[in-house]
């Protein structure tokens, strides 16, 4: 699949922070952007160039935006199945796809799915009926913590249970729907990777991060995390290697716990840019926004683990689009480069309409890089 | 004078990609953006808060973006000095001044500026009278370079002159007005220094970038320059004293020439952004843009000399509102933090607002970095 051609409209389903982020993103890369959301002044809707106000599942919405939007993604994993109906109709491309959103959206899915990778998470049970959570209390020493299957975020939807008949009033304050019951933990910390995958299964992991909550909520993020080095590999590469089970297309964040002897137990997957990845922003040669846009709209990740000793940038004339639309998709084969268009809508010669900048080794290397990729997307 | 706080509006004169970037950045950090520019779709008015279409001296237009902004600057060096008075009058802090510009606008005072502070430029004199071109040419073995004193800009108002005939003509197809001849150099390299001095002085020069032309217009830049240390060390401090002597707040760019023997002359000064500082958006800690937004509204410059080995973010609830508004100011005695705010018009605990991002060289160090900012800006 092609990258996207800046130009194209990319549609985010969700207008908190981390769709402003995308949008802003998106639209320093030549794209337009349209923002669902049922906020009227949604921090997305204020940097969008299309607003639907409208709820998630509205269907009259959903239709609008995928009639105008070539490609779409999520802000929030608790997305309806049915709202990405429109899209697939629509052949719209959605990223991340249907089934990586449905495991994810299920604690019972997700976790049977990373365990099912060899991969460890606390022990735990999926609880339907009361003898399930009879049963799962017995293994687990009567105690634990009940999560909804569904729905949950920021410590909502969960509860720690201590014997059964607290469990049970627990699970009937959560209207007794399918849940998991976690077995608690004694972690030392609690870590998350943050990851990006491209259409062509290239996947970076950021080191990790260390996470420090507060009721709940997540407080401060440090990084690299405190952790042994064996720890901080383990993470790595059991997040890259749930990326590539999910054949996920996007950015992504594993949450880990470690334990004290230094053993990681997957908690959770978030399927989007994740609260501990701001800092990201700006601290790292590209944002978890920028890897979540790239990868989504078709383009390869950035090949972070580059030594950067110089950079160089080529400016981008209105000479550049005579002879028709400049040919976008052969940045893709520059994973090294990226692009930035200004928005203008007419291209005169001499007119600045935008740049590209790369960086390398070497200021050779370098101005090599930016002078090629320009030349190869001559019309 | 202490920094802007958040929520507040910084105008910008011009809405080209200068100005977008600026607004972006603004954006991010809490500010709403009003833009002036006479065209209806410009880059910046296309991201804006407020959109003033309107031409640069257009005294009603000028009387309503000083009356609804706290701050004001520009995304280009010819302002009329008469556009700036009405932001004078109604007390908006304008940044970099009204001397700075005067001095930036004129080629005749840049140079005797430059030259005041024992620093070289390519010899040049003053061309007000016929007279005083045949001297300057008799001076300079017959030829020059012909530039206009005031509004050029990508070579435009400039001309290489050949005897006295073909500098006449020269002279006459500008009508005439203010010039100086510039002693032709045979320069081996053209360089730029991208420097941001902030209200207090502090100056942060950037590794020298290398600039190639294309019809006048900049080509490709590379960054290191490939130029001997000393080269680059003469240029990163003339810069900075040039700063110091404009009184200059803001990003500025200082162009130079780089003769053979390694010796290096000032060519001219932007005030403001420059388009060889593109590359600082996706290569550098922080982005020129960032750089000049951060200056005109009072913040420090980001102290980029810091070995960045670690990094943390805290986030900023909603519930660091009670009992008033942040103490937005208090930021300021912490350089190597960066505010993010979402757009959230009603903060409600709970509800994520923002956060904050600092570096360090360990972990531990930039944890108690950004837990002592969030701790100092309480209410």
């Amino acid at each position: 699949m092609s990258p996207l051609p800046p130009g194209a409209i990319l549609g985010i389903l969700g207008g908190g922070q981390l769709g402003r982020y995308m949008a802003l993103v998106a639209q320093q890369r030549g794209y337009r952007v349209a923002v669902l959301d049922p906020q009227e002044d949604a921090p997305a809707h204020q940097v969008a160039h299309h607003r639907i106000v409208a709820a998630y599942d509205d269907p009259q919405a959903l239709d609008r935006l995928a009639g105008i939007c070539h490609a779409v993604t999520f802000e929030f994993e608790n997305v309806p199945a049915r709202s990405l109906e429109p899209f697939q109709k629509a052949g719209v491309r959605i990223h991340p796809g249907a089934r990586a959103l449905a495991i994810c959206q299920d604690r019972i899915q997700e976790k049977t799915t990373v365990n099912a990778c060899g991969i460890e998470t606390a022990r735990w049970a999926p609880i339907r009926a009361q003898a399930d959570l009879a049963q799962a209390l017995g293994k687990f020493g009567g105690t634990g913590i009940l999560k909804t299957a569904r729905s949950g975020y920021d410590g909502k939807g969960q509860a720690k249970v201590d014997g059964f008949a607290d469990a049970m009033d627990a699970w009937k304050g959560m209207n007794g729907v399918d849940c998991v019951l976690e077995e608690i933990v004694p972690f030392a910390m609690e870590c998350s990777v943050l990851a990006a995958r491209d259409v062509e299964g290239n996947c970076f992991t950021h080191p990790v991060c260390e996470n420090m909550h507060s009721r709940h909520i997540l407080d401060v993020t440090v990084s690299p995390a405190r952790v042994r080095e064996s720890a901080a590999r383990a993470m790595r590469s059991r997040t890259a290697r749930i990326a590539q089970e999910l054949d996920y297309v996007g950015h992504l964040a594993v949450e880990f716990f470690v334990l004290p002897d230094g053993e990681v137990l997957v908690n959770e997957i978030a399927p989007r840019p994740h609260n501990s990845g701001h800092l990201t922003i700006d601290t790292a040669m590209a944002s978890q926004f920028e890897e979540h846009v790239r990868c989504v709209t078709g383009w390869p990740v950035l090949p972070y683990d580059l030594n950067v000793q110089a950079a160089a940038m080529a400016n981008l004339l209105g000479d550049a689009w005579e002879g028709g639309e400049p040919r976008w998709e052969r940045l893709a084969e520059f994973p090294e480069v990226r692009l930035h268009l200004y928005g203008k809508a007419q291209a005169r010669p001499g007119r600045k309409m935008g740049h590209i900048t790369g960086w390398a080794t070497s200021a050779d290397e370098a101005e090599r890089l930016v002078r090629a990729a320009r030349e190869a997307i001559r019309p």
